[in-house]
């Protein structure tokens, strides 16, 4: 059984790179800090035997050789990378829950049937280099190498810049190695499991993501001497839409339907000027595609009409669709099975966050494991998970890695 | 009578004092470019006799000698100072149409019996410093002098400081020299006039405003995780307010309740996490007093219901309110009575948005003359009127001070 001291011990050190002034961590992707933690994680491995490889957009393979090195491994792994003001937890755990698998084995002489693989996904958190999970997107196929290392972070630095200058960019092609399975332990990002008294989520899947960049065009004039009846307030539109999302979603009883407007601009905002034009991000989700499709026709309907009303131009791009995934029984079943020796209340669930296992999901059967985080906080320097629950996630994790691997 | 050529070269000469990429000005209060534009215009007015003094905010007041001295005089007046992207019209064609009257006297040897006053008042509009009208305002006894001198732009340096740095910190003192009468024309800075076809507007007073400051407060947490039960999303409140204000006042077939959300900013927005904390600014105006009171009662329900309905605290500060002004009916007379005499379409009106006079018409009798501007556009670079409608207001201006000069 794993060493739950020992995992929050090497969180607390992670935690120590690029650290915050409210006890959160600063680790953008590709940084010298970046940098340094992988550093930092492979002595650690290194000092248990483990043997790795860089691949071409920088995600990081660590393996723990099996009995049977002919096979395909089973992985685990997330990111180390955080926000800006990021937490201690997010993705870090996937990683060092791997890390006190390994740990644990190695103390008790245990070698697997399959070798089992620690992976770090490079960019996770899409605050360097957009979008979120991309390295673990393009393993999977999602996006073209070139593409990839093209991108450009707000300095213009390109990710294959960024990964020469750090020191990861390696030469495994990328796709490589395949993986039998892969099993993500994760915070849950949300509220769901603590409301509940719950421990542990056995995730079945990813609920579906489509983001769109909304602009709303009116006519700025003078707050004062402007008729109600002749203005073109782009505000007013936009707070027409939003508010009839918020209904729509709000009175869906299931709890499935989820709509989030995180940006909204004011082009040469003045307290005395009917806004001319509003900039507004539109984040859609549900755990069913065809739902996932309406509800995009009901944000495209509302859009139009709040236009009409208004008497304002509105245009829209979807910039993002992640569709509905399924995760695979077999992996789901594995992670169940494990939770259950653990006699704590659990659930199934579906994922509301995007997570590497995401992209990971279309190239090895995948599934995932949540343990709480204290009031659904994330993208936080408050950010916390208690320790009982990052040890009995990382128990899970072992379970049902070594359960497949020794299948 | 006036010379609307002279007039409209006037108006572009002084548009070249700070000039921006596209066609507009800007001479923000107090700065050098202010300062070079107050002295170009006494460059004009010594040329034809006229003295000057300026008094302890800036307020710069003009003499063209009457016949009897003794008595007050009747003053014109606005500012020259613009917004950062200003146009070449609000407040310099005021100030400018004054000009043109004291030369046009001059060159028909007209003397009127009280002697006529030009004022250009500090910091009208409010960019360096706030509050927009301070300077009149402190004239007017609504600020204190001390107070006014203190307020600080937004890189720390006083209004005091500024004038000194200027050149036009002078020792008369405020509230001198009291006015026989005060008359300001203006661009209407909305579209009516120009709707209505109609080319002067006959000023009756100022509707009244109040500015609030109004804070939504939530808890920021991931877009994708978080159930739309659990959420307090601090932009569906701001939203709701916004909708249900706007709704409410486009429902007023009078026209005459007006609502304008300016402002709104969300603390830490992202395109993937609910809004925790929104500000928003809400400008309520309406020509009558009571009625502005229960607008202020409604705003202050959907407030508190929107906030109640989203689980979000609210929270709002009135940081200006300026009454209901009904200018002096003899002033309102001698404009409307120049005016007929033009034989142009015409309308008594309320003004939207507030000027020098709504302060000045708490110590003298007072009124103002618009003329429409293309698109009811102001504030703005594009802002335009018509050599035809600038020299037409100020024949009104001359033909009103007149007849009250000489009454
Ligand atoms: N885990 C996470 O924050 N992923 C980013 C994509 C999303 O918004 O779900
Ligand atoms: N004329 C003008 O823009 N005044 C500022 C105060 C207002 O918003 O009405």
């Amino acid at each position: 059984s794993i060493d739950g001291q020992r995992l929050w011990d090497t969180l607390m050190a992670m935690a120590e790179i690029g650290p915050t002034a409210n006890g959160g961590s600063c680790r953008l992707a590709l940084t010298p800090e970046d940098a340094a933690g992988r550093r930092l994680l492979l002595d650690w491995c290194e000092a248990i035997g483990c043997t790795w490889r860089v691949d071409r957009v920088g995600n990081l393979f660590i393996r723990r050789a099996g009995k049977r090195d002919d096979l395909e491994p089973v992985a685990t792994g997330s990111h180390l990378d955080t926000q800006p003001k990021g937490g201690r937890f997010d993705g870090i755990l996937g990683v060092l829950a791997g890390l006190e698998v390994f740990r644990s084995l190695h103390d008790q002489g245990i070698v697997t049937e399959r070798p089992l693989e620690l992976v770090v996904w490079t960019n996770e958190e899409g605050s360097r280099f957009a979008p979120a999970m991309v390295a673990s997107g393009t393993y999977a196929g999602e996006f073209a190498v070139e593409d990839t290392l093209a991108r450009r972070d707000a300095d213009g630095v390109t990710l294959g810049e960024a990964l020469e200058a750090c020191g990861f960019a390696g030469d495994l092609p990328v796709g490589e190695p395949r993986l039998d399975g892969f099993f993500e332990l994760h915070i849950e990002q949300g509220p769901v499991l603590e409301d509940a008294g719950e421990s542990v989520g056995v995730v079945t899947g990813v609920q579906g993501m489509r983001w769109f960049d909304v602009t709303f065009t009116g006519q700025s004039a003078h707050a004062g001497p402007t008729p109600m009846r002749l203005r073109h307030d782009a505000l007013a539109a936009a707070a027409r839409l939003i508010d009839r999302l918020q209904a729509h979603a709000m009175a869906d009883a299931s709890g499935d339907t989820k709509v989030t407007c995180g940006c909204l601009d004011i082009e040469a905002a003045s307290r005395n000027v009917i806004p001319g034009e509003v900039r507004l991000t539109v984040d859609l989700r549900h755990v069913v595609e065809t739902e996932l499709d309406a509800l995009q026709a009901l944000f495209e309907r509302e859009l139009a009409a709040a236009g009409e009303t208004f008497g304002v131009t509105v245009s829209q791009q979807r910039i993002w669709a992640s569709p509905v995934v399924e995760f695979a029984s077999e992996c789901i079943a594995a992670v169940e099975a494990a939770t259950r020796a653990q006699a704590v209340p659990w659930r199934r669930m579906m994922s509301g966050a995007g997570h590497d296992a995401v992209y990971v999901s279309r190239v090895a059967p995948t599934s995932m494991i949540f343990i709480p985080c204290r009031d659904g906080i994330s993208h936080n320097e408050a950010e916390y998970a208690t320790p009982e629950h990052c040890s009995l996630g990382a128990q899970v994790l072992c379970d049902a890695m070594v359960a497949r691997a020794d299948r």
